[in-house]
């Protein structure tokens, strides 16, 4: 199952295209509501299965990494600004090349502006300084989108409560990867008040620290029903493209069945609690 | 707001006057009463619009940092016990030039003995370790200051109860930047005992530790009203003067604007406890 | 006492001849049932007076050590597979010379696949793999070996119950030197559920991080009636043979007697849990 | 106060007559029971005031850093073991000759074996190994010594009874500065169990850990009367004699009146546990 989100490289009809599995869209209202009406419909009738509303990015996080390396300014158009931040880039002239010769920077091809076409990629972040997700604006996306919503970025059992009653099928619990808000719980140590909270209503998912077999059954066992991965693909991606990517979930599938017979547990369904020993409040 | 310390470069009366916001005046009883007494008629005739006595120095901590750089050493004017210290100060020629053209080591005029004029840096030290405050001294202040009253250095539940009981309309929770008492709790972990002891019956404030905007939120998440810094604006005053210290305040305003929507919080009032997962005895 | 196991590079009746003491046989089900069926029966002729069956080995665990080190392709007949590895083989000529005159990697003589002779040790991890112990499996060795049964693998009450229950007569808490189930808690820390649940039915051993004669202490101070060691006289072993191992236990039993009248106890078995300050649930 | 040990480098008749304050007298059993007769004789005579029986050397300790630094072999008459230990001692020409100078490694002219003259260095260490100190020896020592009887070595509160039991006046809470049993915990740890099995029955001593006057005020605060140091007078002996000594004595009185003062404390029996912030169980 492959979520794709708003802001990426390739059209989302042409994912879903590509996929033999399902596929779900995630949402960010990056661009307004006009362009969000746009994509949800585009998601709709390209035929994505569900819709992933993703409320822990109402401003973009401050991502001092991001700082440190000169994103914006590799990004923008102004080469003196640039110039700082170039040397980490040109001592990579290998990855530089099939970089370049790839394209470069892609526009977000699935954010478009009613009439300036997509939207550059260096205006997403402050795009994301106003795009607060409110409750308002999940029942507006509830009567554009007739198929099941998931919303990311839960944290809290009130949260959880609060998504389902307004009509969400499955919360995943997240934390954006630790990359938005500094000293944010981990989303495994968040997990546990949400599957009690939300009590076998909707499914609950989990992102965040999947990196081996064994991270994904601590999850199941502390109540998620599945993960998301996001880093392990990717690095596998970055390596090797495809077989990069089959490889990464090949690992987590073989450290995934390992763990569970040397758990001496029969099946993933027969997880629960007692497999760990969770400090919970 | 500008708290401005007894053990100041500049006259009482000038940063008043150049001041647009209120300032308060921030009382050590170094030099003695009669100094003291001279520096709170002077504070109020300038119009300074609280008195903030420092509670936490009845002598001087031992900073072993200052030993080890030499601090004693190098504001004396013995030659030979600078030496060893010289080099450090000599290895930084830009900034020493420009710390001589300003003037060197400035006289703190604001403790005046009488029939001495300023006290000389050298001797605050040696005053501070004579100057305990008692609650006494503060009935003494009382009579003095007609104003509003605050006491700073406050760590326990008792010792708020007991400053409010004798007048003060708000405490600053604070180890003096842990720099007197080895060992001492963090304010921000003495914050809710002392918050629950006031119980609304004064202010609360909280210094140490201010780094980012978030530290400012967990402080009144946990019962601080506000809360003061000092080496944040320090550090842009050393590094670019005036301009420096606006830096310095947006970058924290800013990073409190941030936190507070990725918190999913409206408003500085609107924050609680519930927003922390503080261990709280 | 001595325990040899199944993947050994000596015959087990050779080991059984040259030991004055007693020596338990270890026993995997690697090479199927068949050939477990031989060694159990060797074992008996040869006068082993218990087996040990290890149920924490269901398949092997994901040691990365060995991949890194190599061990799969060093065991390996690819030459071009072994060549990345070769350097840290090559780098220590004295211990290479004395390892190649002592035969190469041994042939495990004691899992001898019908009509095929012993299983090469490159094969042994791929059987370990098809060989989980069930509690079935269990049952039908009961039926071969009429001597007492030893479990080696319990981390939990439940399991130590269940493996009385199944006839028992002693549980080993083990994970197997943490290399199979990652996370997997400490030995130490399992032993006293483990002690609280066998309660008096069973003998209870534990091996794991004996490094010191305190720890034996600590062990049995926490429920064991014993301890096992194994790289303790491994390392013995490789560093001077016989002698090394004979030192090695040596050392051990020194600093349990240090150990025990610097703690004010006569004797070992007036040892309990209140010589240790563990903190159990 | 001082407190000298059996195990001392000068006659126990010259350091009382040397001191001004009360002198102590620390047994050690090391010689046998009538080395001790006599080495308690003598004490009596000379006017020491009270005996310290220290019962937690009943062996003596694994010091594996002795063992590394050769302890053993430099003492030793044994020119061949000290060979590989000499280059740490002629790397230190000044201390080697000063320490030549001095006299070399003293003989413990208060271990006097009857028709043998004092002990070599080298075998108390050996002796310690047969000196453990029963309740039976207490008594013995009980009708030797007329004056108040110390326990230095207590740990837990069922022996500071017991030590009381047998009439004891004090006890020292003491691990012997974790040289001796490891895993010990912390004196300071277990000083408050003491003191409220001691209830006042007798006076509570602690050592271990004091490097500054606030850990004086820790120790104090959780039920010390007063506490002993060793290192940190040896420190300054061996950096300055006498003067370093009183330096070292010095620094830490001051510190100790410091604290006091930020505290807020106005004396030392004022001390009480809600100055520290202790976990206790």
């Amino acid at each position: 199952m492959y979520i794709l989100s708003t802001i990426s490289g390739h059209r989302l009809e042409d994912v879903k295209a590509a996929s033999s599995g399902p596929v779900w869209y995630q949402l960010y209202l990056t661009g307004g509501r006009e362009a969000a009406e746009a994509a949800i419909e585009r998601a709709r009738v390209a035929g994505f299965s569900a819709l992933v509303v993703t409320i822990d990015v109402p401003v973009a996080g401050m991502r001092e990494r991001d700082v440190r390396n000169g994103t914006k300014e590799l990004l923008s158009d102004n080469l003196v600004a640039k110039l700082p931040f170039l040397p980490q880039v040109l001592a990579r002239p290998a990855w530089l090349t099939r970089f370049l010769v790839d394209g470069g920077v892609p526009e977000p091809p699935n954010i478009v502006i009613l009439g300036a076409g997509p939207m550059p990629v260096i205006d997403v972040g402050a795009a994301l300084a106003q795009t607060m997700v409110t409750w308002e604006d999940l029942r507006w996306i509830r009567g554009l989108w007739p198929g099941p919503i998931v919303i990311k970025g839960v944290l809290t059992g009130d949260d959880a409560r609060r998504a389902i009653d307004e009509g969400a099928v499955a919360v995943v619990v997240s934390n954006h990867g630790g990359r938005q808000l500094d000293c944010v719980p981990a989303s495994l140590h968040a997990l546990p008040e949400v599957a009690t909270a939300v009590s076998g209503r909707a499914e609950v998912l989990m992102d965040g620290g999947i990196r081996r077999g064994g991270d994904i059954i601590k999850a199941i066992c502390l109540g998620a029903r599945a993960v998301l991965v996001g880093r392990a693909y990717a690095y596998g991606l970055a390596t090797a493209g495809e077989a990069g990517v089959a490889r990464a979930l090949e690992i987590l599938r073989t450290d995934l069945e390992r763990t569970l017979k040397l758990l001496g547990c029969t099946s993933v369904p027969a997880l629960d609690r007692s497999y760990v020993d969770a400090q919970t409040n």
